[in-house]
């Protein structure tokens, strides 16, 4: 059994199941309280806050607890709006981010703010100059996450804080799937992160805020976590969310250029194995765990039960997956190809021989999967007419797949018109041209559905 | 070493302790994920759900489980009162709630809601007939907790279900002190309780809303826990919480009936061993293992150290601990002492010989304690003249000490005016009267603070 969702949820790290256990004897009792029972609780909350504050490098009382990475971003992004409420009522975001900070954008949205999403570049980052661009006098809040949960892509964090900084705009990052490799480099304002995502315990988030930021916490008053946090300290957790932050960092370096390795290993032959590939997000500037890519012909949810059955544990990005209808939102910002996604994010130690048996795995998994969907075989034959492909009412990858059977047909230079009506045929159809070095011409309504004009130009 | 604040939070139970090391290591993943360590997740989630909606009484699709017990009283109450705006923005609680559903109520006067807070007996019981006239065409929402977290006192929970049924308008009931000694009666419409209460782990909090109850879920959009409850489930911590509520409940029988006795015994006891002293809350509608008493010329936060260097951990609601400056809201609402106060709440399984040694050490403490801060010895002399005693500046119980030794230098039939500008002499001297058999004639403004008019009586 390979697990290869980390970046979903790590599983426990050997550090903090042996803290969650030693403190859940010592660490229950209410930290407020002044007998023996609750001061013992209190010394390991503040110790776990001197940790996790050094691991972050911010003062301790920055930094509060939050019972999920969710909470902090909700939190976070809230609170600073509403600190800044005089300023104006602008947000800016990466058209990039984790749902959380997405579903806070819109909150603000209904609640009567304005959004402005930042486009992304095919790789997946934020360019600083894009960013910068959308700072208004206006705008209350500026978030980037530090890198990218789906494609593993870095964004040049420290550059858009000093942007932000010189526009007087607080930048909150959420460091979620890098806190574990190291603290966020630059001059943000606010950071938030999740403890289960770097092999902590569930039911830890952190949110820290810069001193002088200005910071209104919103809903009901509670004291507990310089009122930042409303609820009882899951102090057992904490602990050991704190423990086991410090001990993935000792083992930062050397891990981060394993994984680098073996992640490379798959950028690269991924494709040499499985023809139709493309590997997505920065080749360069990634996490060392991370590597994504999608395969043209085969659904998201057929490929993760296949590579299930074969003992590896991937998630996908594709529309085709029982929990969502959409294609991921990261895949759609950045144009590339969502059918047949699969994302493999690695835990730490995983050990290279399973790499091995994945990319032994992978191209027979793809090959079934495309022969039971009935995905075209390379043909050469050229006829002269204009083809009309009718794939209405037909979902996610057979539009792509009806598409690549007719192409052949079509005479260089000629045009296949692709009637489709679901959504990830919009993504898919011209990141197929893309890989396929077709010309996507573009999107015409039709009587159903969309036209999807594509002219073959070899 | 004997913990007596079980109402704060209770020590893990030995099955929570077991079923959270089990799970630590299979309910990791993400319960969304389709792979075999999210279903994995998914069926302990989904057992847990199950045994906790079997233990409140409900459907599992009803209930959700939330970070915190405050969390599910903060989301709850939000939600509900969204979900019924149209009928109104008014909101009834009972005056003694847990202070996450008063800082609620704020929350909605702050947004332009109406509250109103149903006064309670001298027991500290918000009486059925008294709530039942709260309700308007307006109301959208009612609370009421099942049982008071710092006297014991139960509530008419069912009773008031009822008025409020007849009335159309939802219950919300706060079940945090008693949903470990058997669900809550009646037909209440929505529910809230914390799982460290019964023995549980922190970070697990239930929220149970009856179908056909109107709830719209408040903050960003997320899916999991039916929307209702945002973050990464913390699934060893809510096996942990499922398991350990069946594991109480089997015992709650038996301790119930032991922990009713030994409160009882602190109940008689307490007022024949210390004198000025007086024991709150109902003395049979109330909560097996909860006891809370007053003692008059002592300061809360002396009585805690001197018991926590005697061994014991108790809590109080008197204004002069380190972590408040006023009294506890509740003895404010009920009219009784809050100097010297004490509350005793067990936890199950303590031994009898713990309360012995309790009540043959609390003596001592409090005599101690009143021989450090000069309190009165009885006195019988009489004099002729009006006393006024200047205690501005002075906080309690000083005020209130002044006061006893005074009183006897003034004739029967006489007045002793109290100046002072601390906050608890506002609850203290008419509970002193009250408790002595003085007569208190009422409060005037002063040029500093108020003076507090007392006439001797006997």
């Amino acid at each position: 059994m390979s697990y290869f969702d980390a970046a979903s949820a790590a599983p426990l790290h050997p550090v903090a199941r042996q803290a969650l256990l030693a403190s859940v004897d010592e660490g229950w009792a209410d930290p407020a309280r002044l007998y023996r029972e609750g001061r013992r609780a209190r010394m390991l909350l503040d110790a776990a806050r001197e940790a996790a504050a050094e691991a972050v490098g911010c003062r301790p009382d920055e930094l509060v607890f939050t019972a999920s990475g969710t909470r902090a971003v909700h939190s976070g992004i809230e609170g600073a709006l509403a600190g800044r409420r005089r300023v104006g009522r602008h947000l800016i975001v990466s058209a990039v981010e984790h749902s959380s900070v997405l579903h806070s954008a819109e909150a603000f949205e209904a609640a009567g703010g304005t959004v402005t999403r930042v486009p992304v570049t095919r790789a997946g980052r934020a360019e600083t100059e894009t960013y910068a661009t959308a700072l208004r006098p206006d705008t209350a809040l500026a978030c980037l996450q530090s890198a990218n949960h789906e494609v593993g892509t870095v964004q040049p964090v420290a550059e858009v804080a000093e942007a932000c900084r010189a526009a007087g705009v607080p930048l909150l990052v959420d460091a979620a799937q890098s806190l574990g490799w190291g603290p966020v480099e630059g001059d943000w304002s606010l950071l938030t992160a999740s403890a289960h995502k770097w092999g902590g315990p569930s039911g830890v988030g952190l949110l820290v805020v810069r001193k002088g930021v200005r910071f209104a916490p919103q809903g009901p008053l509670d004291e507990r976590e310089s009122g930042r946090a409303a609820g009882f300290q899951n102090i057992p957790a904490i602990v050991a969310a704190a423990a086991s932050l410090r001990a993935v960092r000792a083992e930062a370096a050397q891990e981060a250029g394993r994984l680098r390795e073996l992640t490379e290993r798959i950028r690269t032959r991924v494709p040499e194995l499985v023809p139709d590939v493309e590997v997505v997000g920065d080749p360069v500037r990634r996490l060392p765990g991370i590597v994504t890519f999608s395969c043209l012909y085969v659904d998201g949810e057929t490929v993760l039960h296949e590579l299930d059955r074969a003992g590896f544990s991937v998630s996908s990005g594709s529309s085709c997956t029982s929990s969502t209808l959409t294609p991921s939102h990261v895949l759609k910002a950045m144009g590339v190809l969502s059918e047949g996604n699969v994302r493999v994010s690695l835990p730490p130690g995983v050990e290279a021989g399973e790499i091995d048996r994945f990319l032994s795995v992978l191209p027979d998994v793809v090959a079934a999967v495309r022969e039971k969907l009935g995905a075209p075989a390379p043909r050469t034959a050229v006829h002269e007419d204009a083809l009309v492909v009718d794939a209405l009412g037909k979902v996610c990858p057979i539009p792509v797949i009806e598409l690549a059977k007719v192409i052949g047909d079509v005479p260089v230079g000629g045009t296949v018109r692709v009637l489709a009506d679901d959504e990830a045929a919009r993504l898919d159809i011209p990141a197929w041209c893309e890989m396929r070095g077709q010309q996507y011409v573009g999107e015409e309504p039709a009587e159903r559905g969309s036209a999807y004009l594509v002219r073959r130009l070899s």
